[in-house]
């Protein structure tokens, strides 16, 4: 759930008249997102997002993150797009804080995702990854191998708290992946938080990508291991095989895996459910005394670690090889 | 800020079927309401309000509410209107609470009131008194005059926590409020939470009513005097006279307060801010540490009632008499 600055009316009008968007009808708080605060926003010509960066996104990153929601546009990826105000810029400021409208997306996002739902996705992250070529801008993964450990090492004490073992299993992955990260494998702009909340369907149809502010140039496979890892389990945590099956068939069938990405693939998933394991963790270490936002818990992604420590091909997943 | 209840998606799929409103588009929690949850609801047929009940609202009292707002809407006060499923029903069930689909109103609130907006306040709230009339259910008011000892009492050994001297001034006004609340003001259906937040304005114009879910039957003079409370008092929580005048000339140019009404509104003006002082100040004690959501400054209202003890009759509220 998302932290709410409150948007002054005046302070509101005022900012949507340096837009050619027709005069303000409502604007309310949503629940999307966890790193911005988000409005619904409705005016005279129409619907749309409202988002106020908030200090977990660097300023600096904000034209990576814009320029490529109306990159990928171009290519055909339905992702909410920039509105440009009259001086011709997508990026403003309200509350004291950046702030930018972009196109309101119908769809809702699908919470027990089936095989036809990872299938849709595995196509729509193929398309995406081949439409961000060309997109001039660079952004490093601040959230790669290099970031895990000096995630873990400042909080690793407490880790019994959370998982028995936890600790241990963390620190044998680390070792792993620091040594072994694969470095040279086909790459370039991956979204790397593709979750169930950031796709929206329209009945078994994805109407289009939320949430880019975790986008950055990195591995394709990696974030195909992302999503793997995102969809591809049951509600107690089991690797659904169908589903897997589903996503990287339907994937590869627009943008087949290179010999090294399905040689890194276990690796890669490996190392895709530490980051989410790792971040998890320090957010539930760090949750205030009865705070009412409950973090997702680390557990989850502790369990998908430690199936994907028994895999050691994409025969593992399922896949006919 | 509302506690969300996560819908599924297959769930309000299912929900939505039993209505005439077309095809699921898009639903997100909104920041609207605290007792609450809400939800913008868009489908093929328009954009609506979908409402869970949470605890703190009484199942009981929903016919109250619900059926009020369809009387009001039929004598021309703009609020939501609940909307009926093909049983004719306008309560369901969703996510294992109680559900309604209401229209989706424009208008935005205004976060600092002008005497103009208050004017127009004062309007509007007398053709809600007016309206009221004839509507056949009855609800008392729950957090009335005999209501604030009680949620006082257990609370007050910590009043010194929130401010010098809040409990001696609490308990004197509530040995005065009881011995002299006036029990046969003209009355009828009254809103009883009409805040800023909950009044939606398109410019100078208000659009709509929102939030019944503390109306009641009770004096038209105390909603009168809430609204004071709410709306006209400057950023410093001084009286705003220009504010105060507008709104009761405004009122009283559809509704004239009666003799018994402008004799006992300095006592019900003080009742109003005890009122919600008191809920605030329980809030504020009960606020669990460090949790997200910052409880409204019961101290807010300590200033309103330290103002309302100065004034014994409207001319201290800046009226001619």
């Amino acid at each position: 759930m998302a932290v709410y600055t409150q948007v002054d009316d005046a302070e509101l009008i005022a900012f949507l008249a340096t837009y050619d968007l027709g005069d303000l009808l409502s604007c309310k708080g949503i629940a999307e997102g966890v790193e911005n605060s988000n409005y619904f926003l409705h005016t005279s010509a129409g619907s749309f997002i409202l988002t106020l960066y908030e200090k977990r996104v660097a300023e600096s990153d904000l034209p990576f993150f814009l320029g490529l929601m109306e990159h990928l546009a171009a290519q055909g990826v339905t992702c909410p797009q920039p509105v440009r105000n009259r001086q011709g810029a997508a990026l403003g400021r309200l509350a004291g804080r950046p702030a930018v409208i972009v196109t309101f997306l119908d769809g809702y996002s699908v919470h027990h995702p089936e095989p036809l739902h990872c299938a849709a996705l595995g196509e729509a992250l193929a398309r995406l990854h081949l439409a961000g070529a060309g997109f001039p801008l660079h952004r490093a993964n601040a959230l790669s191998v290099g970031a895990w450990r000096p995630l873990f090492a400042p909080a690793a004490d407490r880790a019994g708290e959370v998982a028995a073992g936890l600790r241990e299993i963390v620190e044998a992955q680390l070792d792993e992946l620091e040594a072994d990260w694969p470095r040279d494998l086909p790459g370039g702009v991956i979204h790397a938080d593709l979750f169930p909340d950031n796709v929206f369907f329209l009945g078994e149809r994805i109407s289009g990508l939320i949430d880019f502010y975790f986008a950055c140039v990195d591995a394709f496979a990696y974030d195909l291991a992302i999503c793997l890892n995102a969809w591809c389990f049951d509600e107690q945590h089991n690797y659904a095989p169908q589903k897997g099956v589903a996503l990287l068939d339907a994937y590869q069938r627009l943008r087949p895996l290179t010999r090294a990405e399905v040689d890194a693939f276990p690796l890669l998933a490996r190392g895709a459910a530490t980051r989410f394991l790792l971040t998890r963790y320090v957010d539930w270490l760090n949750v205030p005394e009865g705070a009412l936002v409950r973090p997702k818990d680390p557990r989850e992604y502790l369990a998908r670690l430690r199936f994907h420590r028994t895999v050691s091909d994409l025969a593992g997943y399922g896949l006919a090889l």
